[in-house]
């Protein structure tokens, strides 16, 4: 296959963790005969540094040209609490989400079991949690009307029913290809949106009448993935709610620096770390490139490259195995692996196909 | 000292914890010489049945002729999953916040050391938190302008000068008198009302030079709860993240059915569980009535009494330490007791005084 891959490395250690996801992506390419074609492209503050702008036209036509896109992070210290910076990366951030109609945020919560230790919750708990949350992305109080003055301010959690049907389409058709239990979030209790979104799914239900819907408001939701994480299979949210409902279950796996995600939509797909751009860590070979990997592992698969994903999953898993960690997750005692070390070996581990 | 307390038991377990409620003030006044006069209002779900309106103009009058409300839960599973029936409990709980002015809810998160092994997080991780987080109760997406048809349905997160100045005052003065550390938690990066919430309380941050503020995304909150709640002593934010948050702070705890809280504002002060209703348990003498004899000590502390406060917590502490606990937190083999043992115990306690 050939495919043509927008890469965005945007800020902080975006561009290492960024280098091994393409050496990845290489090896696979090597090893089972295909052609990815790599166009770079310039976003958050760094773009805002090059061309005043953290989502230029340029890389939009870049991606829009792409079959799919690798983003790494943006994020600046430089833009932290100065949220009224006229132009921030952030901005970039919800720019192209917007122009590419990026409005699913798919993010498998997967654990993995010899870094459950590391989870703030305990371990017995999250032994078999496996489910995905799915978050709109281009809708709600992110882009709906906003006002402020010195006395005033107001944001509009704004949907209209098309885009609530989409997202809900496409949390149902996730919910199919798994263990067919979906369960929608919202706060039905008080906001006529959230309303409305109960209202569709309720009618969408009968379409898919194999899966398995609840509802759930989000505060009981917050708690719900902390007592019992095993209880879910799909959660869709709107963009506020799924915001943080995101982090929160990313983190509980413990191992956030390997969360993946995908954002899908009317136009090229892309796929990005569920971590931030760690301005701290940038340029000292610190950051694990795992998340980075695997969110090429789920640019393959959208692809229908199956065999070449569950490659690269293996070649992550084994990386684990043999303690080839970055600091943040290596055991005690065990040698310190960089970001170019770590993606290295993956990479090698998929050229050679041990597996 | 005399006080009128309106007493509003509710639905659900409400009207039994509350008996146990009203058993520890009733203790207390004994022991050292108060006078409380309770009257009784109706609520909920309760109060649908009975009039038609969950919360009646005739329990709002004795609320405001009350120097405090003591209140148990509301709601009832024949309204839920229907939250288009047009009168549901939940308006009642809106309109009494809004109606008394209770616009700061004030949430201790509190752990207890022998209950830390029912917590959801490592229990290491717990050791020694203490925060308390204040919630925004009567603006933002709760009362901002609604609209819902079958296309599009929005709603308004508005909020003013005043409101946000009024509860970053308790905000600032409830750091005061703890750890000196506030953390203002929003999403700045985002919306223009926590934009204007960040401003004001920087405006506010010189008149209150000994209190270190942090400012912090409501994601981000999300996550450090959990990774660090040693970090927080006072948490502020607005309406909707914070019945997220405080639900999500209240469940790590491992207690959830022991924590109170206090509802302050304009008028009549509220004390009241943060669990709700649990209709499943209702008249099995199963509910655990120590969150609401916590709120009874709230309200107590928050007329200066304090010793009295200290008394009744000592005898909750000492019921733990004794194992007189009702089934949910009950070691393995220890007795059971009912919602109305642990409550005699812990009035028995306190009227025996031998702390
Ligand atoms: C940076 C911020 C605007 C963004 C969001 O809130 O969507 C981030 O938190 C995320 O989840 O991708
Ligand atoms: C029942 C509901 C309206 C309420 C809220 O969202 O405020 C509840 O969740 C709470 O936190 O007290």
């Amino acid at each position: 296959m050939k495919l043509k891959i927008a890469v965005l490395a945007g800020d902080g250690i975006g561009p290492e963790i960024m280098k091994q996801g393409v050496a990845a992506l290489d090896a696979v390419a090597k090893r089972f005969g295909h052609q990815f074609i790599y166009q770079e492209a310039v976003c958050g503050a760094h773009a805002i540094d090059e061309v005043g702008d953290p989502f230029p036209e340029e890389t939009f036509k870049v991606c829009m040209a792409a079959d799919a896109i690798l983003f790494a992070a943006v994020g600046d210290p430089r833009f932290d609490n100065n949220p009224t910076a006229k132009v921030r990366p952030e901005q970039g951030l919800l720019a192209m989400r917007k122009k590419l109609g990026l409005f699913a945020n798919v993010r498998p919560v997967a654990t993995f079991d010899c870094l459950l230790h590391k989870s703030p919750l305990k371990e017995e708990l999250l032994k078999g949690a496996d489910f995905v949350v799915i978050r709109e992305l281009t809708g709600g109080m992110y882009f709906g009307e906003k006002y402020q003055d010195n006395d005033k301010a107001y944001d509009t959690d704004i949907y209209t029913r098309p885009e609530i049907e989409r997202i809900l389409k496409v949390a149902f058709d996730t919910a199919m290809k798994r263990r067919k239990h979906l369960t929608v979030v919202d706060k039905a209790n008080v906001l006529a949106s959230s309303r409305l979104w109960r209202q569709i799914a309720k009618e969408m239900e009968p379409q898919y009448p194999a899966v398995t819907t609840d509802y759930m408001f989000i505060d009981n939701a917050a708690m719900r993935v902390l007592t019992e994480p095993t209880f879910f299979d799909v959660i869709v949210t709107e963009n506020t709610f799924g915001d943080i409902l995101t982090d929160e279950t990313s983190c509980i796996t413990g191992s956030m620096g390997l969360q993946p995600s995908a954002s899908l939509g009317e136009h090229t797909p892309l796929f990005e770390p569920v971590h931030g751009s760690w301005p701290q860590a940038a340029g000292k070979n610190l950051a694990n490139p795992v998340a980075q990997i695997l969110s090429a592992a789920m640019l393959l698969e959208h692809f229908g490259l199956n065999d070449e994903g569950a490659c690269v999953r293996r070649a992550v898993d084994a990386s684990l195995e043999a303690n080839v960690r970055t600091p943040e997750i290596q055991v005690a005692g065990g040698p310190d692996y960089g970001t170019v070390e770590v993606g290295r070996w993956i990479a090698d581990y998929i050229t050679r196909a041990e597996s």
